[in-house]
């Protein structure tokens, strides 16, 4: 083993994570150190788990530690808000190899902790292991007074996103074909691949179905279609609308990249998207009777995102 | 990649996930399927995670699907019931390779449920990544009406723990040593290394401190009297009077191995240990003043279980 696995116990690491991680939230009755945690909880509470793993959901050589905490965090929160519910706490499994320097290390959880309070989430509880790669596992608790599930979608109902999906899109394919990130455009790619921005703010209490975009619109949409018998129609020059709209069209124009390919079938934005009346955010087209999408551009669609692959 | 990765779809492992773990308990709104699950919570709830990954905590050629999946889920369970908590619901993230079979996913899959069932616990969601080795990382959620930390030992309480520990090192040493494994001694430690039964009966509700043998007796004690302010002292005579003694006795006689260091540095047995007056379970001392452990007879230290190292 390399030099990291000696320099530090377990003991010492989860000593550092706690420190890190303290928070004086009075509805946290225990935090780490226990066997669990133990919280005050809400009546209605919505959970959810993501799991990423080094090489498959992020790169150390791409991401700092800091980045890498806030975007696995970002993914877990995102799901808490595409159920229409508020973030409460954060449980964090990590494997690490026995290679990472302590400061690494403390660079992810100050990220984890960054993110977490953005989101409104507390960590209150995890566990460290050994593994051959980096994983990152993360168990999100919200809470609503009404869940806003895939399969309320009307036919009248408009489309929206929160924000311009795309961005993480293109920071992957800048990073895969080694250009170097000159230009404000580029540099909010690669940001919103390593990070992407939360709309932590969108207010989704009128929404009639909600997801993130975790997979992509086309697999998002699909799933909204399917469960509430719907048609999803979209009208591409809506997106035109959006301020994020002509910078992402000279990156795809720059990188010789179809713009629909990385707005319809990029993954790992975590925009939400919503079905409703009135709702904040982009319009971007409207529900009608039917099944499936309908009005997507043309594109490669063997290129859309999936982690499975 | 291998056959397996081409067999089936992510969308297809989780329809078969998903008839597995379904559950018609009415606490449960949303179950598995839409970003994030909702859940009726409690007042106060216990929340813990657990990660294993193949080659650390399981090897596939030691154990079957339906093993590790039981295995994972116990370790978990016990961490509620470590908290003097009643289990709920349950989390699952796994990472794949690609290369496993579909059926040997669902006999993973029905050793969770299997065991879940055992604990009272409902899977409610989960993930799906890649992953070079096989992960698989949990988060159980659990509610009490009062939680029992490690901090609670009092002067004059006795030491319990709610079964024999040894066993999952026995077992452990077995398989290390590719004994065969004939006589019945070899089968119950092959089964609790394997599949740790936990004392999912054990009534704490009197404790005044309890945390599961996660690790080894050692470590969990030496963690019940710093935070309790106590000494830990142990009899080691006493082990003597649960009848699973003299099975694990000759079984460590016909492996020249010392029982106390199965009985006090073995890990993963996810035993109760716990502190109290007039508790169930097998009395192995009791809590004095001081600070520390004592009573504990002199065996190999530095084989203490860890999975950090």
């Amino acid at each position: 083993m390399a030099e990291g696995s000696e320099a530090f116990t377990e003991a010492q690491v989860i000593a550092r994570l706690r420190t890190i991680f303290a928070s004086s939230d009075p509805r946290i009755e225990v935090g780490i150190g226990d066997d669990a945690a133990v919280v005050v909880g809400e009546k209605r509470q919505v959970m959810t788990t993501d799991m990423a793993v080094e090489g498959v959901h992020f790169r150390s050589d791409w991401s700092t530690g800091f980045e890498i905490g806030r975007k696995v965090t970002a993914a877990n929160a995102a799901d808490i808000l595409a159920m229409g519910a508020l973030p409460d706490y954060l449980l964090v499994a990590i494997g690490l190899t026995g290679l990472e320097e302590m400061s690494w290390i403390e660079d992810l959880a100050h990220g984890i902790k960054f993110e977490a309070d953005l989101a409104g989430l507390h960590v209150i509880g995890g566990d460290i292991s050994r593994s051959e790669k980096v994983i990152i596992s993360m168990t999100a608790v919200g809470h609503c007074t009404r869940a806003i599930t895939r399969n309320g979608a009307k036919v009248g109902d408009s489309i929206y996103i929160s924000s311009l999906t795309g961005w993480s899109a293109a920071g992957l394919a800048i990073l895969q074909e080694n250009k170097s990130p000159v230009g404000e455009e580029k540099a909010i790619a690669l940001r919103e691949f390593k990070s992407p921005t939360i709309d932590y703010g969108f207010d989704s209490s009128k929404a009639t179905a909600i997801c993130d975009v975790s997979d992509s619109i086309i697999e998002q949409a699909a799933q909204i279609a399917a469960s509430s018998q719907v048609q999803l129609h979209f009208e591409a020059k809506l997106f035109a609308n959006s301020e994020e709209f002509l910078p992402l069209q000279s990156l795809a124009a720059e990188l010789s990249v179809d713009i629909w390919q990385w707005i319809f079938g990029g993954g790992e934005d975590h925009v939400l998207l919503a079905t409703g009346v009135d709702l904040p955010g982009l319009r971007i087209g409207q529900v009608a009777n039917g099944s499936g999408l309908s009005g997507i551009p043309a594109f490669e669609k063997n290129r859309v995102w999936s982690h499975f692959r």
